[in-house]
């Protein structure tokens, strides 16, 4: 038997399947796959890398973007992916990333686990074949529930939808409302040149079924648009992007990082929907609030549940920033620069993880101007109601 | 021997090289790859996205950008695609996109010809393992410059710069100002949450050595960053993100499309910089006019002759202006809306070409709130000269 290339510290298990990894080795060596992960804690960006391992992530829709967005959590070393779609790999599907063209007729699970196990074994894999349709809700909501054999601690973490219609993403919205579950929707337009990620915590934020879908804004309902012999547009760029950016965010939400963070609820609101549109390179973001005249019941009764615990939750947000701020005055945690990244003698230590976003190694420079004077506290437009949202979009159309 | 599932028209030549197809097919069905791609037309996007396989795209440095780059232009079709690299495939490498773990030990040249010519081999593969430093300057020149046998066309007509060091860029920034080629820079930081893309054109846009670096904006030389032992880290999210602005970006500049083009130069000036802050999902841009202190000698040439040229390019410019007006007189053109995407039935033509970006099918709606309010009219801050870019950047960073 080959020495294992990942250097996993455990062996195969006997039934074959083999343990996951014990630990992600963050020794700089050309074998180690994670050697590049781990050192996003060296360089004080994530605070605990290694606990990307105790997620479970459930991507509803392998195509153009769930596909890439599998990939890119399983070399991340996620711990557990779901992956539900009954579509097979045609021809058709080979002018975005991911699927090989020796795929072809192939379920898109079953493809994707040929792939995603070759790339990183240590990733735990189910496949779900099931319609994600009205039909196969049951099937659907347990999946969430369940917890896997391998890793007691956690049901699903978060959702990402993939899917590229209106139906699917109604399930999605309906089973996580019920579930009262976190997760993300994604979607590129027709014309392949726009796309959007968006954040969805019910009770919180809007549901999908709160506001209209942005891609049918103007009221027309998009399920009449999905016609037999449609070809719509596609191109690896909008998808990659897209997917980029919800995995990004995903990263962001599971391992608590990025600036702005709400002690809460981790996005900054005016991340909770991120546009873009390639024409223009533009990336509108917007806050989305729930309705309280949602049609969906489960996201009215999520939302009460939100408003009775606001109380509480303000207290503990409270208690921790004076915690936080008591904290800082008995001085900042100094990390040690082991790796020793800086272009002058520094015996100083590095940045504490409090402030991670401000402060670099002394001598390592920003690559962009910094985004601080970027006005995240008074995020973009607001919208609480569907007409008022309406009334917006339809003006910045008629621009 | 099996049907060929790619339907090329030509069989193969007989020295077993297959022959570039001779047609993109349009017709939707699952085994054409390309229907996705010619819907770009359908849909008014792209005036005519065959030429794509018309054009020579130069990719240096295949590491976590530049093989996802050259993976998204592979699955679009390009014509031919150089490839730049000396390194090899490690373990280490497995946390971006497009290696797998059995290609460790291979050069990262031969295993993306392994893996882009099963995706698509109709596109005509190069590959160059020399050094990109000034040793292997020469080399490096030749090869943009010679053509293809089966391309006569062409030189080279894009490069994309996708290197990790200062060395390099400086190499592709003489290469490029000496044949007066134009090429886009691409870079991730060492902290894995930041990215940009920068497009440049001799004599008419700063050259890399016209304004500092951005990654060193406060005078630190990169070289001395570049430390044996050192390990950056990165992300599979912020390398797709960055490849897919950049094929995204050179899509528009070959196939010419999205708004804002000035006639010449294609891209809006406010696109020249495109940065990507992954924390804060902050999209900064910039226009970088060239320097005329600039070190470069080969770059002080090129803005002569572009200075030079002005008043025949400023003609040309109205000329086309005025004929595009005269036509608009005569009424637009009208596209056969073939595939019927409407919800009501629609006997009026669909958009013509020239406000692709402001029409679209009746009852197809857009994704996202136009981003005409966007004032890409008046781009952000201008940089003339290094200083005052230095003193820009240190605000920013004080900020």
């Amino acid at each position: 038997m080959p020495p294992d290339p990942r250097g996993r510290s455990e062996p195969a298990a006997s039934n074959g399947i083999p343990d996951i990894i014990k630990d992600m080795s963050a020794e700089v060596v050309d074998s180690n796959p994670y050697s590049r992960l781990m050192a996003l804690q060296r360089m004080g960006i994530v605070e605990n890398y290694e606990s990307i391992r105790d997620f479970s992530v459930a991507i509803v829709g392998i195509g153009g973007v769930g596909s890439v967005a599998a990939e890119m959590l399983t070399r991340c070393g996620i711990g557990r992916l779901l992956l539900y779609d009954y579509d097979s790999v045609e021809l058709a599907n080979m002018n975005r990333l991911f699927f090989r063209p020796d795929q072809v007729g192939m379920t898109k699970t079953d493809a994707a686990v040929q792939t995603l196990s070759d790339i990183n074994p240590d990733v735990i894999l189910e496949l779900f074949l099931e319609h994600t349709t009205v039909k196969g809700f049951e099937t659907f909501v347990e999946s969430l529930k369940r917890k896997s054999s391998r890793m007691s601690a956690h049901c699903v973490d978060l959702v990402l939808s993939c899917v590229d219609n209106y139906e699917a993403r109604m399930v999605v919205n309906q089973a996580c409302n019920e579930l009262s579950q976190t997760w993300m929707e994604s979607g590129v337009s027709e014309d392949a040149v726009s796309g959007h990620i968006q954040l969805l915590i019910p009770g919180e934020t809007a549901c999908f079924a709160c506001a209209p879908p942005l891609v049918v804004a103007s009221g027309v309902d998009e399920r009449t648009l999905k016609r037999e012999g449609v070809c719509a547009a596609s191109l690896p760029t909008t998808m990659g992007v897209v997917a980029g950016l919800l995995v990004q965010n995903a990263l962001k939400y599971l391992l608590k990082f990025g600036k702005c963070l709400p002690v809460l609820h981790i996005f900054s609101p005016s991340l909770l929907f991120q546009g873009y549109n390639s024409l223009k390179d533009f990336f509108p973001t917007m806050e989305m609030k729930p309705n309280p005249q949602c049609s969906n019941a489960a996201c009215l009764e999520r939302q009460r549940e939100y408003i009775l615990a606001k109380p509480a939750r303000d207290a503990a947000i409270k208690a921790k920033v004076d915690a936080e701020a008591s904290s800082k005055v008995t001085g900042p945690i100094h990390v040690d620069n082991e790796w020793n990244i800086s272009v002058v003698d520094d015996s100083e230590g590095q940045s504490s993880h409090s402030d991670i976003s401000d402060a670099l190694p002394q001598g390592l420079v920003r690559e962009l101007p910094s985004a601080d004077g970027y006005p995240l506290e008074e995020p973009g437009p607001s919208f609480d109601d569907l007409d008022e949202l309406r009334r917006q979009l339809e003006a910045l159309n008629a621009a």
